[in-house]
């Protein structure tokens, strides 16, 4: 398995906006196999910011999920609206609610 | 939705031993009409730290859980294990794969 969590800046005043462009990707994220977790999360105390955690099957999985046109269209789309990307952070989920043990 | 994440140092040399009675508690999680996700990570840079993101329906569906049985009992039987916790964040999910929509 393999996980990742990190944020994403909007420009500023465009968090909703930026929110509701990566909840579209999600529709196409539920048709793939190999994505378990994909949770967007706002911040109390960053308002220009979002967190994402991701949990894929595996990092070739995460690295396709890029490739998918319906996921490529957003994530252009949405494009104008990123001020930055930071703390990328990867980690190994073993398991747990919503996400498969590891065997 | 509430959503939360922190990391729980164990004793030294004891994480995979005390992820293995996190792993326990999750069996009684699933059972949890309010616990969405519950995802238990190592993470490569520290070796005696546990990563732990979670998604609850409400911030009573968390707190609730803190006195189900099963799970009581597997934190007292981990306690020995625990040398510390810290990092804690609380995030608000909007959404996504694993996470429903927030309405």
């Amino acid at each position: 398995m393999y996980g990742l969590h990190g944020k994403i800046q909007s420009v500023p005043g465009k968090r909703d906006e930026l929110a509701a462009f990566l909840l579209k990707a999600v529709a196409a994220m539920r048709e793939l196999d190999g994505c378990y977790v994909y949770a967007i999360n706002t911040l109390p105390d960053e308002p220009d910011t979002l967190w994402i955690y991701e949990v894929w099957r595996s990092v070739d999985d995460h690295q396709a999920s890029l490739n998918v046109e319906a996921v490529l269209e957003v994530i252009m789309a949405a494009r104008p609206l990123i001020a930055g990307m930071s703390d990328r952070t990867e980690v190994n989920p073993l398991g747990g609610v919503g996400v498969p043990l590891t065997e």
